[in-house]
């Protein structure tokens, strides 16, 4: 079987240098191109490419994505900045080149992303849900981004299955004992040192308690999803917003 | 809206009379009957039931649902020690009241069901995954049943998806250390004074873990999933066998 | 050997029936009274009491130490309310019987003071330290009066060694998210349905964290503390504050 | 206040560099050499160190110490293989040169060492105790030396305590479920992907357990314990063996 042929642009920084080991280290891949700042994207035509891993920042990211539709280059892109505006863009540009795909995904963690579709889908049978995030002290944001958005997608969920709001009796105590409300849904945030990125679902009923966590102790934690993502890509057209669509989930 | 009128058969087990609770504190239900060893299954007929929640023991399950489907009543199934003769008398006894539905669940536990379906879908995309369940020490049985049948789900699902065995470089070490082997699944027995039932599914990939736990610190934990089995199955003809399958899980 | 002979004083309430009921089953004691609103102190006296296990209210506790000390039955005390004042007055009479002991403890489960002895002894070794509590719905107060009294233990600690503040780049945020602020310790309490009493020490230095977790999931966890005081205290004239003083721990 | 002098010894192994840049970083120290494989010992002198860190091999440990020693240096020894006679024979040395100090350390992480502590302590107080230890999958052993270890200082606790045996019921079963048995103390070793080193003591007692979790994610965890030995060594004449004895517990 002939191996899938890989680009990586953004080759140089801190996760597309993990992702470039991670190319060369897959069975069924070949690394054809590894791009950095200022070097040609004609090099991936000439390589061969058929997959670029786009890690580069919200600057670069539509110009190469221009090029690699126009080329035929499916696309595996964690770059973030996306607006309706840029998605719209994209879209139009993927229209023109209707074989082509493109995979952006928020996060390529498998196991952030199951973390948010589990506490999704678990939302609705518990009486109460809350989320602790917990990161290593460097970090500028409290909640997490993640932790917000799950959040939002618990509480999205309960209001569709008409959940009763959720059972606390707090009378008396400390500002911020009780942790931020994101739509109702109680968010709690550690910054300690020795940790790097942890979510915790905590799901209650009647006598007992569901948990899902996910810890990344290590930025590799991505490499399996944008694998993932590439060998998927190839094979669906257009554009696909969040990795769970190449999970099979159902 | 009238309420739903629920009989409870084996009121005075342990399970049952917290099931006897349980209904009459449910907005939507009435108790109409509250059947014992040796009360007669009639009683519920002339209270109107619609709904028998079976908690009885294997010696008596099949003549009470017998009574049951014959007389159009609905049946919710906690009691165990089915075999397949047994569920093939119960479909032929179905077959013959089209309008009447009957659930087996052998966990009424909605955190428990949940846990094996995330696990079973989730194991798939990691590399490793390991259960240990945990439990106080006068439980007999190591694994847990539960914990053996995740193992198999587990197992099943890698199989399917052609998952690479585990990783494990264990070369030296105890008898017994690495836990014990259900298709090729570690699963860990720990026995504890202090805990009731808990179950706890470690999932790793490359720099990430999941973990999906289930706490049960109490036998009311079965009632949320009675009770949604009771407000479904009235609607839901024929046999069902897992409350999984009442949970619109997609 | 003989028994020894302890009586329990508000042996209806809820914690009382218990300790009555672990009085019982323990094979170095014998009950040998147990006394509810209205009855006879002397009753102690009439059946040879050499301890006192008293879990009233803080109404009736000065008044059932008062004649325990005066007769010379040691007391193991979990009832509340204690003040500055009531200690002297207790003290006093103590002095006038230098061979009874009393032991008053906030908490009788010993999960829970090993928990606050270990948090405060590795508090100064770690840059980040922060508390989680998680407790039924319930519960009016947040964060529990467990939780801040570890929180100012840590604390102190932390001050007598000298540590530097916490690392924290917190800078954009929702208002709680980072929890409450106990004497610069933060402390995020979880309210969820299905858990009881639980508490979490993180710890985190370079590389590393250490938890210090401890579970409630019944109130008979306060047995063995209780046991334990009764044991103790007949041999430990004058006034003890605190069940640490018992447990040996160097 | 002028710094402390430090060399590191076996400066280019992986531990080795950590710890020359740790060091480094610390403002109450100077970096005065880094030594591999090859390079000279006089060099410390010449540099007037005060302190090496010895981070080599079981087959240049004791050349250095000897050195060390003789010069007056003091020691901070991560190296293993000790063995009685070697332990003795540095004894012997540091006889010799009586204001000379030497810590020995089978394990510099502050919080492996504080959870050994920590689960000898609340050992006896508890009906149940187990260790599980969880690492990555190219472990070779299972358990691992600190859960062996761990485990024994829990036995040994128990057994001076004179604490009954642990209650477990289990009656039918999987081989190898209940764990490895070290000194009757059920230890279960899990082997994940995406794990580094991580401990887990579970104490159970009647209604409540008590958990203490060391993880560690990084072997950058090792230094905060380097530079508190070096920090003390040089008050502590003769020989200490094991961090334990450095960090003021009582």
């Amino acid at each position: 079987m002939s191996k899938l042929r890989v680009a990586v642009l953004g080759a140089k920084g801190r996760i597309g240098s993990e992702a470039v080991r991670a190319v060369e280290a897959a069975e069924d891949m070949e690394l054809v191109a590894a791009l950095g700042r200022g070097d040609k994207l004609e090099t991936m035509v000439e390589a061969g490419a058929e997959v670029a891993v786009e890690l580069t920042d919200p600057g670069s990211v539509m110009g190469n994505l221009d090029f690699c539709v126009r080329h035929g280059i499916h696309g595996v892109v964690g770059t973030t900045g996306w607006t309706d505006e840029r998605l719209a863009q994209l879209r139009g540009w993927l229209d023109g080149s209707p074989r082509t795909g493109v995979l952006i995904a928020p996060n390529f963690s498998i196991g952030a992303v199951l973390t948010m579709r589990f506490a999704r889908q678990a939302a609705r049978f518990f009486e109460s849900v809350e989320v602790i995030e917990l990161h290593h002290p460097n970090k500028v944001d409290a909640p997490s981004g993640t932790a917000a958005r799950t959040a939002q997608l618990i509480a999205e969920a309960r209001r569709e299955a008409g959940c009763a709001p959720q059972p606390d009796a707090t009378a008396t105590g400390l500002d911020g004992a009780r942790g931020a409300s994101v739509d109702e849904v109680p968010v709690h945030s550690v910054r300690l040192r020795g940790l790097l990125a942890h979510q915790e679902v905590l799901l209650g009923g009647e006598g007992e308690t569901l948990t899902i966590r996910h810890d990344s102790i290590h930025h590799s934690s991505f490499m399996p999803g944008i694998l993932l993502g590439a060998r998927r890509v190839v094979t669906t057209p257009g554009l696909t917003f969040g990795l769970e669509h190449f999970l099979d989930l159902d």
